[in-house]
């Protein structure tokens, strides 16, 4: 018996490591990135985002996204998808062939937007139009992710109304869906539910969005709860906690580890079809392949259902 | 307008870094310790566990108590505790004085209370009524930290009728308070929930306890949420995440951070009265004092309030 509030009974995780992971890190052999989606296609998660269609001048790690996705053997019933910029990119996805879904992109917020891509909001909005068209051409589902919807790093607070905004305008281009980023780890609860309402009055339940949330304050965890509580079933997450931003901040905690919300999520009851042992090798597999640690906690300490050795010492404690 | 769930509009902190957070590291000079509690007095926190009169043997880095409680100068305000096992424990923290209240613990299952302190929980029972006669005969108020309350690293779940049986107990003999540990942070939401509805269900509003959560598995944040949602309103927390289980499992975290608890509440409109940039820098200090990093994010990251220089980089980002 549960108690406490309505929580869904199922999740769907979207695996973004081989993308928003390896994105910042040393460029890895184009093997390598197709055996860590192989590796993350055994683990039972629904959704991975395989490779990105990027300029590889302005962003040397995702170069190379259509070999790396020729050597991937696809697994049944995992849904892949490609990260694309804009038309350009879009077209190179769908020569490429075999994706479920495009994923474009924009922030909510100029500060964002003028650093990512070097436009303004509304200077980017013909290019997802422009995407979202082309996905539609090739009879590909394209959904768009919105950086920065809980905070812009540059300008601080992003008002929900105009992430509404935004989204109401992707959704009549025809986008399939969205996501919500906190690009820079800004969201906390109470934030989650401003920005859900503000999504919900405008646009109702049917755009509900999935949620990508990065663990840079401590608060990714929390903010799933507080998303699931309003109706949230989808979230993103990186294997071993990888991205983020490692320049800015050394140490800093990345996109929330997919092993430590697939921990949580299980020893709550919440079905995701992911089987944790088979994340926690992939996660190994990528903290060998970034050459540094996980960035997770369950990496470490091990699933909370691992009865500890008899001998076992946690030291001095209360 | 707040969107969501109801919650509470102000939060005790407890600071336990001088004792829970030392205790496990190399001990450190009674001078750098006395340093740390008026660090940590100046920022504004409610409440500071400041020593523990435990056997030297048993936690060396802990001898010597009474020294470094005679070296703080206390703050006005500021309310001062300090640990004991036993009614000698009881004794010398009478003896040297000016503590506001007194904690003991025990532990809601037998694999831990055995390895923590040797013996049963039934045959720990006595000590405690015995700390408390003491702290009852001194005219201070005892409270009691049930150590394990949401899982045993040896014993797996423990049932909530179990926690609330004891927590039963123990009032009866007169403790002044409860506190619920998740010692080695096998919580999460749906446990805290089911916890404080078994001990709700068993002694009513009144009993409702203070928790000290670990971020062993990267949860702490998010059951600090779900506990905020069914009425706890005080929680342990320790600068720069000191604590935990090094020995264990090397990186792990440990007692959730004091400076990411604060960061979140303070986002979330949720006054705690602790100055964050004031915890900032006893972080800075306390993780100087030991010689490793804070095991915390905004100590990293900064608050998500301090808006970023225009050349600031993030990284190839989405």
């Amino acid at each position: 018996m549960r108690s406490g509030p309505a929580l869904p009974p199922r999740v769907t995780i979207r695996e973004v490591g081989p993308r928003d992971g390896l994105q910042s890190e040393a460029p890895l052999p184009v093997e390598a990135r197709a055996r860590l989606i192989e590796s993350l296609s055994a683990t039972g998660v629904s959704k991975i985002e395989a490779v990105s269609f990027v300029s590889p001048k302005a962003v040397p790690a995702m170069a190379g996204a259509a070999e790396v996705w020729a050597l991937v053997r696809p697994a049944p019933g995992v849904v892949y998808s490609a990260l694309v910029p804009n038309r350009r990119g879009a077209e190179a996805a769908l020569r490429a062939g075999g994706f479920a879904s495009l994923q474009a992109f924009i922030a909510a917020s100029d500060g964002y937007n003028t650093h990512n891509v070097g436009k303004t909001v509304e200077e980017s909005l013909p290019d997802m139009a422009d995407v979202i068209a082309c996905g539609l051409d090739g009879d590909i589902p394209v959904e768009v992710s919105v950086s920065c919807a809980f905070g812009d790093p540059w300008e601080g607070d992003v008002p929900p109304e105009r992430v509404a905004g935004l989204c109401a305008r992707l959704l009549e281009m025809g986008a399939a869906g969205i996501s919500l980023a906190d690009t820079t780890g800004m969201a906390t609860p109470t934030r989650v539910w401003s920005v859900l309402a503000g999504l919900r009055e405008r646009l109702g339940d049917a755009a509900t969005p999935s949620l990508h949330l990065h663990d840079t304050r401590g608060t990714a965890l929390a903010n799933v709860l507080a998303a699931m509580q309003t109706g949230v079933t989808e979230f993103d997450a990186s294997v071993a906690g990888l991205g983020g931003s490692p320049f800015a901040s050394a140490g800093s905690n990345g996109n929330v580890a997919t092993e430590d919300l697939v921990h949580m999520l299980a020893d709550m009851g919440i079905e995701t079809g992911v089987d944790l042992d088979a994340m926690l090798a992939a996660s190994t597999l990528a903290s060998g392949l970034v050459g540094h640690p996980a960035r997770s906690q369950v990496s470490r300490a091990g699933p909370r259902w691992r009865v500890a050795p008899e001998d076992w010492t946690i030291g001095p404690k209360v």
